[in-house]
Parts: C-alpha cells; structure tokens; sequence
C-alpha cells in the first residue's frame, strides 16, 4: 500500500542476485571439497568465484546499513549478517549462506502457516545436511585418526548427528569438525521440536475448532438479541407516540 | 448421501484386494531373505508371486489415473503411488506398500481421533520396523565388514534406530542400508512429535474442557436473557393494549 | 456417595496387601541378582517368597474375573494383569509389577494434574530403571561377549538407553536383554513426551488463562444485562399497573 | 507496594553478592581442573577462595532460615540450597551454584515469557554445559581406561550427551563422571522438551489469537447490546412520565 522505503525497495531488488551468488557459492564450495585431484588452474578460479560472492553479501551488507533508517538498530538486529560476511576465513560459517536461498524459496511459498513452516523445515534439513556433510569432510579429510574421510560418509554421518541417533561408528575428531558437529546437533534439536509442535497443534486445532464454532454461536445468539431489543425499542416509541399526541416525536 | 463417482467405487473395491496383494507381497519379499537356502523352484515361485501383486498395484494406479477427473491433479498428490509402481528394481520402497494394509485397518478402527492415531502409530511403526529390518537385512547380509547379519540383529538395529538411541553396536555400511536407515530415523522422528502431541494434547484438553464449561455458561445465560427480554415484550403489547384500546394490537 | 460394588470393595481392600507384595517381590528378585554367592538355602526361601508373592496376584486377578460384572471386558482391559500373573517363567516381565506400586502412590498424591504427572513420571522412570537394570543384569551376566556384567554398568546402561543417549559403551546381547532394552526405549520415547508435554501445557496455561479472564468478563457483563432487564421489566410493570387500575396484576 | 518482609530485604541485598561469589567459585573450581601444573601455593590460595565462597552461601543459608516466617515449610521448599551448602566434599553438585548466577540474569531480562524462557534456556546450557565438562573432566581424568582426559574433549562429550546424540567415542567410567551424565541426560530431555513447547506455543498462539479476536468481537456485542437496553430504559421512563403526569418521577 504504502510507498516502499530505499531500504526495502534495495532489498527486494537485491534478493534474485544474492539467491543466485548463495548457489554459486555453494557449488564453489562444494566442487573443490569434493574432487580433491583438480587442476590448479580450476581451483583457482573457484576460489575467484567464492571470493566474487563474498563480495556481493558485502555490498549488501553496507548498502542495507547505509540505507536502514536506525543504524544501530540494524547492526543488532542482522549480527547473524555481520558474521557470514566479517569472518571470510571460517570457511564452513561461510557456507551458511544457503540459508539466504531457504528463506527465499520460503516466501514464495503458501500462505498458510504450516506449508510455510514444512517448506522452510524441509528445505533447511536439506541445506544444512548438504553444507554440514562438506564442511565436516573439508576439516576432517586430512586429520590423524579421522573416521569421516568421503563424502558419503559425511551425510551419512550428519544424518545420524541431526536425528540424534549417533551411532558411533564415524565421529569427527576435529576442532572445526566439533562445531559443525554442534551446530547440527542444535539443529537436529530445533527439527525435532519443530515437527512435534507441528503435530501437536495439528492434534489440538480440533479441539481450537469446537471452541471457535461455540464461541460463533454465542456471537450469533447476541445479535439475534440485540435485533429483539431494537424491535422492542421501535414498539415503545410507537406506543408513547400513540399515547402522547401534543408531545412531538424527537 | 451423493452417488459415489466411478473412481470413489474403483477405490473401494480395490481396497480388499490391493490389502490381500500388500500382504502377500511382503510374505513373498520377507520369505527369501529369512531362509537363504530356499530351493530354486521355491525362490522362482516367490518372485512370480512378487510380480504379479505389483502388477496388481500398476493396474490399479492405472485405472485411477484413467478414472480421476483432474487427472494433472491426480499424478502431482499421488507421486508415492507412482514411485512405488514405476520402481520395481528399487526394492526396499517396493516393501513400503505395506502401509497401504495400514491405512485400510485405521479406515476401519474407532472413530476418535485419538484412537485412530493410537491405531495408526502402533501398527505404522510395528510395519516399519518389520520392512525396515529386511530391507537392511537383504542389503547388509552379503556387504564386507556389514554388522548386521541375522534377523534378529536387524530387528535390534532397527529398533534401536528408530527411538534414536543408536548405540552403534550395530550400523548398516552399504549405501541402500543407509538410504533404509535414514527412513528409519524420519520415521523415528516422526514417532516421536506424535507420541509428544498425543500427550500434550490430552493435559491441554482439561484445559480446553474447563472454557468450554465457561462457554457453555456463556450461552445458557444469554438464553436465558432472550427470555427475559421475550417476557418483557409480551409485557409491553399487554401495557400498549391497556393504554391504546382504540387501536387493534398488530 | 453411592455403595461401592463388592468389585470395587475388593480392589480398595486388596490395594495396600498388593503394594506389600509388590515390594516383597522387588527384594526376593533383586537379591539373588545382586549376590551371586548366596547360600542354597537363602536362594531357595527367596524363590518361594517369589512363588506366594506371585499367588498373591493370581488370587487378586481371579477375584476380581469372579466379581466384575462385564467379564468379557474385564479380560479385554486388564490384558497386561494377566500376562503379569499367567507367565510366570517370564521373569523380567514378571517384575514390572512394581508399576502397581507406583500406581497406589500415585492415587494418594496431591490432587492437581501436574502434581499427579510429576509423581507418576518420577517415580515411574525411578522403578523402571531399577527393574530393568536388573532384568538385564540377570539376563547378560553369563552371556559370551557380554558388556552388562555388573550392576552399575547395568543401571548406567539403563539411564544412557532411557535417555535415548546410547554411547554404545554397554549394550545387551541377548535375547531377553534386547526384549528389556526395547521397552526401555519405548518408555524412554514416552518420558521425553509427558516432559515435552508439561513444558507446553506450563507455556500455553497462560495464553489459556488470559483467555479465561475474557470470558469470565464476558458473563459478568451478561449477567449485568440481565439485571438491567430484569429492572426495565418490573418497570414496565409498574406502569402498567398505574395505567390499568381495573385490571389485576397477573 | 507493601513494605518488604526482612526476608525479602535480606534476599535481595545478597543477591549481588551471593552472584559475585558464584563467579568466583567457578573460578576457583575450574583453574586447577583446566591447569594440572598449578604451583602449590596457588593451589591453596584457589581452595582458600572455594572454601570462602562457600562460607558465604552458608551464612545466606543460614540468615534466610532465620527470617523466614514459617521456617518448616522453608527447609522442605530449598532442599537443593540446603544440599549445595551441607555437602561440601561433593565437589561437583557444589559447582551447580552457578545456576543462581542464571536465575539472577534471568530476573533481570525482559519482561515477557517467551523471552524469559529463552534467557534462561540459553545460559542454563551454557552454565550446565561448562560446568559439566569441568566435573567430568576432574572425576575421569586420573582413571585408568577413562576416554575424556582434556577440556576440549569433555566439552566435546557434554554437547554430544545433552543432545541425547551419544556417540560413543567417549563416555564416562567412573561412578563420579557417571552421576555427572546422569544428571545431563535430565538436562538434555529438559531442553529437548523445552525447545518443542517453545515451538508449539508458537504455532498455537496464532489459532490463540483468533480466539482472542471473536471474544473481543463477542465483548463488544455485548456493550452495544447493553447501551441498547440503557436507550430502551430511558424511552420507558419518558413514556411513564407522559401517561402518568401525577406519580413525581422516581
């Protein structure tokens, strides 16, 4: 309705590009992990790649906090922002900006509440398995001692992390591994919070449901009420004028 | 009350038999992995019997597909069906036909919808974990360094799986037991937001009961207003009668 | 208020003798577990304290069959009762007859719903970690390969499976053991529900009281109109009787 | 609004203090845990500065069951305070005073539940999970097969354990470092239960508020309704005054 702010009008034009700098980032990311015999010339040019996208989140950054109305508001609000782009170096931090796209897809999507939330549940189990897996074989592939040596391994292993299962037989063992490892546990326990809420008040608005079709009907009741009073009304003012002729209607 | 459509009574038709080819397939698929020194007629047998319950599903999707109405709609909400058909050599899915004899037992079970729940989760994970422990059984059996080897021991994992425990004395190595694990666990998962939900919503329905009473209380009292305000009514016509006698009461 | 039926007269009086007996078989199971080295004579009186303990039920199971009135349901809804007392060779299952220990501690307990849920859950958890962990000690000490072989590990083992932690340091072998294993899990799935549960039913109890409040202002506010008519009414008639001096007030 | 009871005066005086000295303690309980090489003296300083702290919660102990009112119900109601203060040899359920450092953050954070709720959850974690590690550590370090014998692996094995993830690569041997997990698994299942009501309210507080809006509406109903009958009064009382000119109005 109303007129849009430079700072939401950058944001809506800015949200295509960086979908689309997400996704080559992921790929940048994912092609070295993944194929460690490639040529020198192609790593370098991925690294080239990674390093354009990350300039892109950059100017983003400092277009949105020039833009925002209340600067120090934002910085506060976007730290989340601040990070993916300040700390190029941790690698696997950096891979989270997939969640950029999730988040995109997420508002395209329906309208209803739940398809929203299994949307954004759906495509984020997704995102941060394929992220995670890569980021724990990029620490743990060259350590002493290492059980998560392919990739294969590593999404079976971020699969038995996420759903809590953990069996064992592959573990990281290190440092950066450890945090990948906890970042997805934390994950793993905000999904299964989420898909049991999700039943939970799936069980429940039918219960919410009787309760609101009582509460129509009490609302249905008053206005027939309020109609008997209104007619109740027209009949004393018929009356007193039919008894009090000298007296005009006011 | 309405005619049923021809794809309605296609459906429950089908229902008995596609249960019967449901079951039948399982028996077929579960007999040559449990006894793996089956005489070759036998293990023939079993595999004409496995096709010809496929068949049956094919048909039936088949005949759906030709009866629906919106028949776009028809492929896009039934892709399950599909895939369970179109992927006869993926056979570990195929066992997850299973959950068609499910659905039919919980159509029939009582109608609250707690209790259809109870039905649908005791006989689903009873189901899962039976396909789950043979599938990974046929996968692992012949895979160097497998874990899981006996029935018995697949029937452990899967348990073990499932409530997310995974001790990892036991863990599928082969890709395909992977791909079984990691359903296993979303089923596990699953299990759990619905035991969860199932509880909290039996505390929050006292809740619920207690407004309802309020409700309920909310509605007799402006009932018993409209009475009031009824009598009130017929009090004054009997008052304009007394006072107006020279005009006829309307 | 009403007579109690010679049933329920039977089931109040044979409540606080079971309670003993349960305890009686607790210690008569625990004992011979905990020391493997007891004298012949000391296991022997042991295993007939078990044998009347057993009677014990199996005379409170067949009185109440004779007393109840729908016997058909009787033995539909007290399944588990029976297998307690009909299996007697069973001896793990046999020992979750402490659960009707709990279930007399319970009834006494403090009156609210939390309160109940908390002893329940409290006491429940305590009681099926103590007899499972000897169910299990039971089971595995003298199996090849075992891990459980002492009562602490077996308890340990007991909190890391309900938890559905599961490090893999501990697990059972056997057959009974992973039978006991298995209902531990369940149980384990069902306390991270009811805990689960509480939390939101603690959450959502001040939405519902807030709501609550509306409606109890909602009939106060009905019950205000009411007065209001009811004082228009006796109004009403009032004037009608200044009016109608011949006619007497109905 | 009422003058505070001396109670309440003592309690909120110590407050600060008593925060500062749970500071301290945890200073003094990590340094020589973190650092195996202290030189002796520093070691005494450290257990001089434990021994004080501790005295401090002694005397705050000791002041509040003076004052209290009923002094019974005080001693029933801070068990846990009573048991951090009278065991003074069990060094780790000593550390868990760091907990009233949380509930002091807590009591300062913003006003709302959900955020309350969020603040304390968060640095509860954080609190259990240091404190945790540090016990943990101390109680396996010197035992023989013990797996945990640094900090980074401690903290490693108390993420993995509080999640209910459980590997396996590590895992407590002694009776000490058991308790110590026992009492994070109760943790984890809290936070697990947590983390799924928080979600759950969230989703429901949506149909909560639709709810809310139909009372409203109902609210507002009900008033038009009422200074409908108010007008109605009013006509009456001008129609008794025009057919009876001799009754003074009332």
């Amino acid at each position: 309705m109303a007129a849009l702010s430079r700072y939401d009008r950058w944001r809506d034009r800015a949200e295509l590009p960086l979908t689309i700098a997400a996704v080559v980032f992921i790929v940048a990311y994912a092609v070295p992990i993944l194929d460690t015999h490639l040529a020198d010339p192609v790593v370098r040019a991925l690294s080239i790649v990674s390093w354009v996208t990350w300039a892109a989140f950059g100017v983003d950054y400092a277009a949105r906090l020039l833009l925002a109305r209340r600067r120090a508001h934002f910085v506060r609000t976007h730290v989340l922002d601040l990070a993916l782009v300040a700390l190029p170096l941790w690698r696997p931090l950096r891979a989270l900006r997939v969640v950029t796209l999730i988040s995109v897809v997420n508002r395209r999507a329906g309208s209803t509440l739940r398809g929203r939330v299994a949307t954004y549940v759906t495509m984020g189990t997704l995102g941060v398995l394929l992220v995670s897996s890569l980021a724990v074989l990029d620490a743990e592939r060259g350590a002493p001692k290492a059980t998560i040596t392919t990739f294969g391994d590593a999404l079976w292993w971020s699969i038995t992390t996420m759903t809590t299962v953990g069996y064992g037989d592959l573990y990281p063992v290190t440092f950066t591994g450890r945090i990948v490892a906890a970042g997805l546990m934390i994950c793993g326990v905000a999904l299964l919070g989420i898909v049991t809420a999700s039943f939970a008040s799936w069980f429940l608005r039918r219960v919410a449901d009787d309760e609101a079709a009582v509460q129509q009907a009490t609302l249905r009741d008053i206005d027939a009420l309020r109609a008997e009073v209104s007619d109740l009304r027209s009949e004393i003012r018929q009356l007193t004028r039919a008894v009090t002729p000298r007296t005009p209607d006011r």
